[in-house]
């Protein structure tokens, strides 16, 4: 297995597109690949995601991508995981380059909701749930992540404050991000004030839709000469499936595709999760952001959410968690959104994370939910 | 790189569905499976295919289809590339299998368009073109082959006869294929008589719309002990892009990422076009074919309609292409054809293709597009 690097990235604003998903996604996967110091014909083959394309009456993304970067000879193909569809999308780029396939790939995810009104963008999230048994008798993923919170504020004895904290956190995060698409600060109070979606997830609990792109490169070690940005080392690229169906789990205080994506990541890295120095988490809901910390074993089960309240997860706590703003800030377009992650990892290990610089930053994790934890991927990342 | 083989194939009906693509796609996915002799729990990866989820309101189909296999522990994606989603599917898990990241994976293409009226299914398959520049300006793709057909008959002086004569030699293969969506032979009066679609594409060059799902079970050979059926040995998976839209090419005799697709085929197999000895190719119209038998390099450019009406590709002439009926008579649904076709060649090398068997099958082709020939795959099958 070749060492595979991330060795460029871009991302646009996220919030609203004025252009198509394939326009930001074309001009994401050129950022990336400049940012990378390659031409297009570099590229060997390219992943995209984009899970509600057939909304703007486009498929078949990769050939129209390619002929925008120059290179209508590369093959291409769109990977669809629910909201975990980029990081699976990353998960070919890797297997494809360590695999010794391609030397190098770009990764890019696009997602355009904005011309949907809020009920219709639900319901086409909710397609990620299992229709028959979930969504047809009603349940949406704010109902299906507040059973999650539910659960767990049964189990924990967690306060309204703790899950405000992860909000107020990552909106904290996000005001120095100027790519996300929320750019604010918000109090405890006005998380308090804010109206219940699904109790007890209350609007501040819950991400945005978002629109956005985010592309990433992926190359063999052995391709890049002189890499023109720090490099990011793949050291695992692990995912996992579960049970779908929140009626069918034993447990519902974690994700159990969380857990073994993580357990299978840290086998390939040969590292423990003490030794990541932070983190990017699928936080579409702020007892999301819990569940993950707790599911990839950087928390003991039960304390991640006292822990954000004591400010653990801060930029400058022990572990910073989502500098980027996260799902919940930064936002969240679908299909972008783990890519996205990666991307927010290379600029923190660039340096170009300006006023939201995590302190360490030699071991990152990338974590990705598709729906409700039905698949999950998890990346680690380390430096040359 | 480990050598690779397809162990197992099942398909569905071809025509219409009266379960979901999820619920037929489950059931194809556990009848390859059952056929290759495994289990589910070794399988280590699932690939999907359904262009068209999202009109029956279902994303996210990989953990729902491992969760019918129990399975759902597995990971799972979605892959699409329009028309040549499942091949590009077939393509991920060959390289997964022979890169030595899963030892065994599942190939699962399903469709249902059923619920679709004509003009909203000819608009949803219109998604794989090029939406501002070909599809808003009244394109679809019986118009867009119609234009490759016109092309081809104004170069090469080809009489409706010779396009007439593979789609009666396909209906007539179909006619023998139970699994087939048209089981009747039609006769030269018939194709003469029936209605012009896209001047100078008849309704009977047009393949139709039809409902299916078919998969395959892919594996390393040194994870089977002893096949149960005579594997297929993945000689070669390669996979090209091409310039998406007719009126920026600058030849229309041909689709250039066949082309490329299969140069690099036979050069990954070491052998060349003359060692074919079946092929199932992607005719969408009949046009298709043609183009395809001479981009793949089996026959000279500019001769491939007249050997058709010469019966060189009939099931008991010199190479027999489409035994199974192809997209033409067999039917399309869109992310199962891929498949489908490896399922074809899987029943012939096995003996069971029973009244249309072809008298070689040493060495085999699939060939499948995407949209006008943005994407294609070739996939080379030889025996152990």
């Amino acid at each position: 297995m070749r060492e595979t690097w991330v060795v460029g990235a871009a991302s646009s604003r996220y919030g609203k597109l004025s252009e198509t998903a394939r326009e930001a996604a074309t001009k994401v996967a050129l950022g990336a690949i400049r940012d990378a110091g390659l031409e297009p014909k570099q590229i060997g083959y390219t992943f995209v995601s984009n899970c509600f394309g057939l909304t703007e009456h486009q498929g078949h993304l990769g050939p129209l991508i390619n002929n925008g970067l120059g290179i209508p000879e590369v093959p291409s193909a769109t990977v669809e995981s629910a909201c975990s569809s980029s990081s699976a999308a990353l998960h070919e780029a890797f297997v494809h380059v360590a695999g010794g396939f391609a030397d190098a790939a770009v990764v890019v995810g696009a997602e355009r909701l904005g011309h949907l009104d809020t009920l219709s963008a639900t319901g086409h999230f909710a397609y990620g749930a299992d229709q028959p048994f979930e969504t047809r008798n009603g349940a949406t993923f704010p109902g299906l992540y507040a059973l999650l919170a539910g659960a767990y504020q049964a189990e924990f004895r967690t306060t309204p404050e703790m899950f405000g904290a992860i909000a107020i956190k990552n909106h904290a995060n996000a005001a120095h991000n100027p790519l996300a698409h929320f750019q604010k600060e918000i109090t405890l109070q006005q998380y308090l004030d804010s109206p219940i979606v699904a109790s007890p997830l209350r609007l501040y609990d819950c991400c945005p839709f978002s629109d956005g792109a985010s592309a990433v490169v992926v190359a063999a070690r052995e391709a890049i000469r002189r890499p023109t940005r720090e490099p990011l080392v793949i050291r695992a690229s692990a995912r996992a499936g579960a049970i779908t169906d929140l009626q069918d789990r034993t447990d519902l205080l974690g994700l159990p595709s969380t857990r073994l994506a993580a357990e299978k990541a840290f086998r390939q890295a040969g590292i423990g999760p003490q030794q990541v120095d932070f983190a990017e988490v699928h936080d579409c809901f702020t007892i999301a952001e819990v569940l993950a910390l707790e599911d990839l074993g950087l928390f003991p089960r039960g304390t991640a959410a006292r822990e954000g309240l004591e400010g653990t997860t801060a930029r400058d706590g022990a572990l910073p968690v989502n500098p980027s703003g996260g799902l919940k800030a930064k936002g969240h377009p679908v299909s972008a959104t783990g890519a996205g992650q990666v991307v927010e990892i290379f600029d923190q290990v660039n340096g170009r994370a300006r006023g939201r610089e995590v302190p360490r930053t030699d071991i990152a994790l990338a974590h990705n939910v598709g729906a409700t934890g039905g698949s999950c991927s998890v990346h680690l990342f380390g430096r040359r």
